[in-house]
C-alpha cells in the first residue's frame, strides 16, 4: 500500500546494475514531455498524442492517490486503501463496512464520501519565465514572499468556479514552473468496497512483498449537479488481460521522489532525517498496537492510523537501506561528480558551481533549525492541530490573499471550512495518547531545558497536559469548530476552550520557528536547487524526468518477474488458487466468508496479482495498468521491496510495481460479490 | 543509568579533537597493566602497587554493575538502579519499596536480595600460551570446541568451593587469555534504598544528560555464613569531597567496548546492526508505555523493564550517532590504515594482513546467518526462554562437562538451578505481550514464507500463539519449574505444558541456527581478531588498553565540566538547591515527601552530582569515585551524552562520567533519611 504521498515509497539490499540511473523503463514523465521515441525503440510502439491525451483525461488525482474513469457515466476505479477513510466514515456501529464491504446494487444506493474528491488534469501551461522574473535576485524571506504572491496569482487566474482548480507546479526543483488546471469533482459516492481482510490480505508482513494476493480495489462514482458525471474519456476493460513481456503504461500521481537531491542532502537523510523519523514512528507503532489491545472499540479507532503508520515505516526503512547500500550511494556520488565536472567545464555555468556547497551549508542548519521546527510540528497533533488551524485562520483571513500563509489562500479556504464543519469521528482516548506522544517527543528532541519545551509543558508532564487539554476541549464537535471558524478573531479571543487557550499561547513561537525554517532552510535550498536544475538542463536537457511532485505522470514498462534475495526467479503472476493456499485463517491471512463460499465457483488459475517494471512510487496507488491499446489490464496498489529505493533511483533489475490483475477483479466482482450492475456497466463500457 | 552491560554505553554530534584516540585520560586499564607512569606524568601522582591492590579488593562485580566495600563489616555501596530488581522483589502489595524506599535501622532488618551477588577479584593468571596452543590450527566448529573445553578446564581448576569462581577472560579479542579468580558472596542483603523518584530524578529525559540531580544510590551488605562478611579492604569516606581539577580514579567493570573492531565491523553496526536494534526497541518501548496505561498494576509490572529498554535505546542511538559523525569515523579509518600500513611493512606480520579482509567477508554473513539467529533469539522471550532453558538443561546435563553448551557447565548450573526454583514475579499479561512481540518480529525479519517462521507460527497469528502458550503454561510457578529441572529429560519428554511442548518442537532448529552462527560467524571473527590483536601487540605493545569485557578495570581522570552543543561551558558540579529548583512536581520531576520535608534542614549549596573525565562505560554503574588517597568522593551512575560514543573511542574534550557527590550522599543519609546506623558505620569506618 502506498497511499499517503508524504510517505513516499523507497529499494534495498543490493542493487544489481546501477552503472547509470538512466536505465530502461525509468521515468515518471510529464504528459507534455513523454519520450515516445524511446518507447518505440524499446517496445516497437510509439504512443500517439491522442493516446496520451486520452490517458491524461481518464486518469484522476484523489487525496493521496490516483484513480481513473472506467465508464462514460463517471464510474471511477481506485484502491480500497485509497477509499478506506470513506468506507470508515460511512460505517456505523450497526454496519461495519470496513469489515463487511459494501455493494451499491442500484445508483440510489451509492453513498457520498465525506472529504473525498477527484481531479482531472485538463491543461498544462508553462509559466517559468514569469515566476523566475518574480523571484529574480531575491533571497530568504523576500524570495518566499514573491513566490507566495505568484502562487496566489496563479490560483486567482482560475476564477471563482469551484469546479476548476489551478496549481502552480514546480518541476526540476524550480527549473520549470507550470500551471496545472484541473476539473474538480467534489461529489464522489461509494459504489463498491470488498472486505478489509481480502483487500489487505497479508497485512503488514506482506506489504511491499511479492508474491502477493490482494484485492485492493474500491469503486466510486463522480457526480455533477447530483447526477453521474459524464466522462467520455474513460478506460475500457481489456478482453484478455496481459501476459509476460507485454508493454504496459501507468498514468498516475507519484507523490514525491528525491532523485535530484545532492549527496549532502542524501547524507543528511541517511544519517539523521530518516533514522529520527523511523525511531519515532516505531515507538508510536508500538503505542498504537498496544492501544488496540485495550478492546475491540479501540482496535477499530486506531486501525486505519496504524495501517498508514506501518506503511510509512516500511517506506522509510526501505529508503534508508537503499542509501546505506554502498553501490547505490556510490552511483549517486558518481552522478553528481559527472554533473559538477560538466558545470566546471562550461564557462557559462561556472557561477552555478557554488550551488552544491550552498546546499551543504544549509544541511548543517537542518540539525538545528529544521529539527526544532519538525519537533514543534510533531507536538501539535490531533485536535491540537485543529486548534492551531482555527487560531491561525482567524488571524490570516482578514489579510490580503497574497500575504496569508499558503494554506489559507482563497483557493485553500473552502477545504478548511469544510473540514471544520464536517462531522468526522474523534476518539478522546486516542487523541490523548497521540497528543501526549507529541509533547513527549518534543521534550526528548529538544531537552527539558529548552525554552519551547518549557513554554509547552510548564509544570505539567506530557500525559497530564494532554489529558487536561483533551478532557476539557469541545473541538471534537463540528458545531463548536464551525462557530469558532465563522466567529473569527473575536470568537478565538473569547474562547475558554483549553485547546484554543493553549494554541493561542504557543502559536507565536510556532510561527517564529516556521518562519526561521522557511527563510534559512527552505528558501536557500530552493534557490540553490534552481541553479543546479538550470545547470542540469543545460547539460542534459529534459531527457531526464523531473522528481515526482504528486502531479500527473506517465510511466512505461512491461510485465516481468524478478530475482529475489535468495537468488530465485519470482514469476510475474500469482493466482486466485494461491490466495486460498496462503489463507491460514489467522490474521492477517484470513479470507472473508464471501470468498470461502465462492471458492468452488471460481477459476483458481485466474491471475490474481501481477508485477511489472513500471517506475512508480507512493501516490501512484489506484493507478490503472494499461496496455498499448489503452485498455485496463490491472490496478496498481503496491511495489515490491526493491521498489522502495525508487525514491532516490530506479533499479531496472528488481524494482517492480504490483497490480491487481484485471481478470481477478472481474472474477471477484461477478462470482464472489455478484455485483451485477457493476459488471454490466464495465462490460457495456467495453463495447461502446 | 548504565547498568545492563549488554546495553553498553555509547558519543555524538561533533567530536572536538580526535586526531588520535590515545587521548589524555583514555583507558579502561587492567590492574596488572596500569600506566602509573602516565598518571604521574599527567597529575604528579603515581599509584603504588599497594594502592592498586587495595582498590582491586575493595571493588566488586555485581549483576551488570559494579559495587564496593565501604566498611570492614561487608557494607557495600552501589547504584539504586543496580539493586532495583532486589528492591522490587522485596516489595509487596502492602509495602512498595520502589516507591517508598527502604531503611534497615538495625542489622536484623536487612533483607536478603534474591538473585544478587557480589564478586571480589582476588587473582589474575595469564594462560595465553595454554589457550593458544589448544586452539592452534583449528577453525570453525573445531576451534569453538577446543576453546569450550579449555574454558571448562579453567572453571574446574577452581575446585568445587562455591565461594570461589574462576573465569577465562579474553583480552584484546583473544590476544591475551587470563584466568580471573573471584571470591563470591552469595548472601547479599538490602540496607538502604531511596525512593525511585529521587534516585532516578529526571527519568529518561535527563538520562545521559548533565546538569543532573540524582541520588542513584543503594546500600547492601555481604554476608558469610549468616554473618556480616569481614571486608578489611574497604574504601573510606573522604572528609572534604572533591574540587574541580582533582585527580580521581574509578575502579569498575565496564561491560564492553568496540574500540578494536575493524571498520567493516563498524560499518555493519552503523548501517544494519544498530538501526535494526533501535527500530525494534522503539516499537517495544511504545508497547510498554501504552501497556503501563492499562492501569497502576500494569505500570508497576512494566516499570523496570521499560526503564532498562529506554536506557538501551539512548545508548544504541548515541553509538549510531557517533558512527555517522564524519570526523569520528574518519579517525577510525585512519587508525586502521596506520596499523595495516605497519603490518604491511613488517615481514613477520605480513601474513596477518588478510585478517581484515577475512572479517570483511564475515560481515556479509551477518546479514543472513546472524540476522536469522538474532531474530530467533528475540522470538524466545520471557517464559518461552525459560522453557528453552529447561529443555536444553535436560539434554545437556547428562553430557560430559566439556561437551555442553557453555551456559550449562558445572560452574554455571547452580545459578540456573536457583533461577528455576526461585520465586520471581511473573505477569501473564505482560508475558503475552512480550512473547507475541517476539513472534511478530521474527516474521517481520524473515518473512512469512521462511521455514522457521512457519515452524513457529503454523496457522496461528503471533497474538494467538502467545496467548495459547501463556494461558496454558504453569512455568510461572517455581515448584513446576524445579520439578521439570530436577526431573531431567524424562520429565521434559512427559510434559504437556504448552510452553514446554512448543520449546521441544522448535529447539532443534534453534540449536542448528546457533551452531551455524557460531561456526560461520563467531569462530572466524575471533580467529581474525586474534591475528589483528597479535599484530597490534607487535606494533604498539600493551601501551593501549584492551576492549572492555565486564571485568575489573581502573580509569583515571579529573573533576571537570565540558562545553555543551550550544557552546556554553557546563560547570562540573550541581547542587542540592538545583534539585529543588528543577522539581516541577510532575513526573519525572517529582521529589518525594522525605525531601520536601527536609528542605529547610539541608545545606542547599552541597554538591549534588559531579562530572569527571574518567573513561568508563555501561557496567561501571555503582563504581566508587576515589581520590588519590583512595577515599570515596562520589558514586558513578551515568555519563553525559558525549560519553555514548565511548564504545568506539574516547573524546577527551567532552566525554564525561557522572557521579553522585559523596557530600550529597552523607547529607541525604543523615538529614533526609535519618539513617543513623548507616551514617555511624560510614563515619566509624573512616576513623579506623
Amino acid at each position: 500500500m502506498r497511499r499517503l504521498f508524504s510517505l513516499a515509497v523507497a529499494g534495498v539490499l543490493s542493487f544489481g546494475c546501477l552503472a547509470s540511473f538512466a536505465a530502461a523503463d525509468e521515468g515518471m514523465w510529464t504528459f507534455d514531455n513523454f519520450p515516445a521515441a524511446k518507447v518505440k525503440h524499446a517496445y516497437g510502439f510509439a504512443p500517439s498524442a491522442a493516446f496520451l491525451d486520452h490517458l491524461r483525461k481518464a486518469a484522476l488525482r484523489s487525496p493521496g492517490c490516483t484513480a481513473s474513469f472506467i465508464s462514460p457515466d463517471g464510474l471511477v476505479m481506485t484502491n480500497h486503501h485509497c477509499v478506506l477513510g470513506c468506507v470508515g466514515a460511512l460505517s456505523t456501529a450497526q454496519k461495519n463496512l470496513i469489515e463487511n464491504g459494501f455493494i451499491a446494487q442500484r445508483r440510489q444506493d451509492e453513498q457520498r464520501c465525506p472529504n473525498f474528491d477527484v481531479n482531472q488534469l485538463v491543461a498544462i501551461t508553462d509559466v517559468t519565465a514569469t515566476i523566475h522574473a518574480a523571484t529574480a535576485g531575491k533571497t530568504g524571506a523576500g524570495a518566499n514572499a514573491a513566490l507566495r504572491a505568484a502562487t496566489v496569482q496563479v490560483q486567482q487566474s482560475c476564477g471563482s468556479d469551484q469546479t476548476v482548480r489551478c496549481d502552480l507546479v514546480s518541476l526540476y526543483h524550480g527549473g520549470i514552473y507550470d500551471v496545472y488546471r484541473y476539473k474538480h469533482f467534489d461529489d464522489v459516492r461509494l459504489v463498491f468496497a470488498p472486505e478489509f481482510t481480502v483487500a489487505q490480505f497479508g497485512g503488514d508482513p506482506d506489504n511491499f512483498n511479492f508474491p502477493r494476493f490482494d484485492l485492493d480495489v474500491g469503486i466510486v462514482r463522480a457526480y455533477e449537479n447530483g447526477k453521474p458525471a459524464a466522462s467520455p474519456d474513460y478506460l475500457r476493460w481489456s478482453e484478455n488481460g496481459s501476459k509476460a513481456g507485454d508493454l504496459v503504461f501507468v498514468p498516475g500521481n507519484p507523490g514525491g521522489t528525491s532523485r535530484e537531491l545532492t549527496t549532502s542532502e542524501l547524507t543528511y537523510e541517511r544519517d539523521y532525517g530518516l533514522p529520527a523519523t523511523i525511531a519515532q514512528s516505531e515507538e508510536l507503532r508500538g503505542i498504537y498496537e498496544e492501544f488496540a489491545r485495550r478492546g475491540p472499540e479501540q482496535a477499530r479507532e486506531v486501525n486505519e492510523t496504524l495501517f498508514g503508520l506501518e506503511n510509512g515505516i516500511k517506506v522509510q526503512s526501505g529508503r534508508r537501506l537503499a542509501l546505506v547500500e554502498p553501490a547505490f550511494f556510490a552511483a549517486k556520488v558518481a552522478e553528481e561528480k559527472r554533473l559538477r565536472a560538466a558545470v566546471a567545464a562550461k564557462p557559462a555555468l561556472r557561477a552555478e558551481a557554488s550551488a552544491w556547497t550552498e546546499i551543504e551549508r544549509v544541511q548543517a542548519l537542518r540539525a538545528s533549525v529544521a529539527r526544532r521546527q519538525g519537533a514543534a510540528t510533531g507536538a501539535t497533533r490531533g485536535l491540537l492541530g485543529t486548534a492551531i488551524t482555527l487560531v491561525r485562520a482567524a488571524a490570516e483571513r482578514p489579510k490580503p490573499n497574497a500575504q496569508r500563509l499558503p494554506e489559507f489562500t482563497d483557493q485553500a479556504l473552502p477545504r478548511i471550512a469544510r473540514a471544520m464543519s464536517t462531522s468526522t469521528p474523534v476518539f478522546p482516548d486516542l487523541q490523548e495518547v497521540q497528543i501526549a506522544f507529541g509533547f513527549s517527543k518534543l521534550r526528548e528532541t529538544l531537552g527539558t531545558d529548552d525554552p519551547l519545551v518549557k513554554a509547552f509543558l510548564g509544570t505539567e508532564s506530557p500525559d497530564q497536559l494532554a489529558h487536561r487539554l483533551v478532557a476539557g476541549t469541545k473541538l471534537g464537535d463540528p458545531a463548536v469548530r464551525k462557530a469558532l471558524y465563522d466567529g473569527g478573531s473575536d470568537a478565538i479571543a473569547a474562547s475558554a476552550d483549553p485547546m484554543i487557550v493553549f494554541a493561542r499561547a504557543i502559536d507565536p513561537q510556532l510561527r517564529a520557528l516556521r518562519k526561521d525554517q522557511e527563510d534559512r532552510v527552505v528558501a536557500p535550498s530552493r534557490a540553490a536547487a534552481e541553479r543546479i536544475a538550470k545547470a542540469r538542463f543545460t547539460v542534459y536537457g529534459t531527457s531526464i524526468d523531473p522528481d515526482a511532485t504528486f502531479t500527473l505522470r506517465l510511466s512505461y514498462g512491461s510485465v516481468k518477474g524478478f530475482q529475489n534475495p535468495a537468488g530465485a526467479q519470482v514469476p510475474p503472476y500469482t493466482t486466485i488458487g494461491g490466495l486460498f493456499e496462503r489463507a491460514t485463517g489467522a490474521p492477517p491471512y484470513v479470507l472473508p466468508k464471501s470468498w470461502l463460499d465462492a471458492k468452488s465457483a471460481l477459476d483458481l488459475t485466474t491471475p490474481m496479482n501481477v508485477s511489472t517494471t513500471n517506475d512508480i512510487i507512493g501516490g501512484n496507488s489506484g493507478s490503472p495498468l494499461v496496455n498499448a491499446r489503452g485498455e485496463i489490464v490491472g490496478l496498481i496498489f503496491d511495489g515490491n521491496i526493491f521498489s522502495l529505493g525508487g525514491d532516490y533511483g530506479y533499479d531496472a533489475t528488481r524494482n517492480r510495481s504490483i497490480a491487481v490483475d484485471s481478470r481477478a477483479l472481474l472474477e471477484a466482482f461477478s462470482k464472489v460479490y455478484h455485483a451485477d450492475a457493476l459488471v454490466a456497466e464495465i462490460r457495456a463500457a467495453r463495447g461502446r
